[in-house]
């Protein structure tokens, strides 16, 4: 079945400890050369059917308005996914 | 500043209680035609320089041995994103 892919990532501008906390981390495991990490969530919608504009509208929407917080976060990619 | 994007879901097997919750939401707000939800991970690794074949290496062995667990998470993607 086909799937709808939602990223949502914290705001350029908030600050995002669990990213600080991994960028902090990576040298000690010996992986150098990154400057810095930002963590956020990826979702995952299995589609009954097929892939209609509808559909994807409502994805957009349901990103918007239930996946994220648009206080503190964006939505920063809604794509089809094929399988 | 070029990006690597690490994306972590939960594997198939693993029960996931967020991405259940959020699939038993969306058709009380009114958001129908979705058959189930996962929800994961999607990490942003800000390269610091160039993107090498060695950075890249890097970022993959990060993925699988710190951004993620392996007994019950998969790494699904790791790809440059350039800005």
């Amino acid at each position: 079945m086909p799937r709808i892919v939602v990223d949502v990532m914290p705001k350029p501008e908030i600050l995002d400890p669990q990213g600080k906390a991994i960028a902090a981390a990576l040298p000690r495991l010996g992986f150098s050369g990154f400057a810095s990490v930002r963590q956020g969530k990826r979702f995952e919608l299995t589609v009954d059917g097929d892939v209609t504009p509808e559909i994807l509208q409502q994805a957009r929407e349901a990103a918007e308005k239930m996946l994220s917080n648009p206080v503190i976060e964006d939505v920063v990619n809604v794509e089809v996914v094929a399988d």
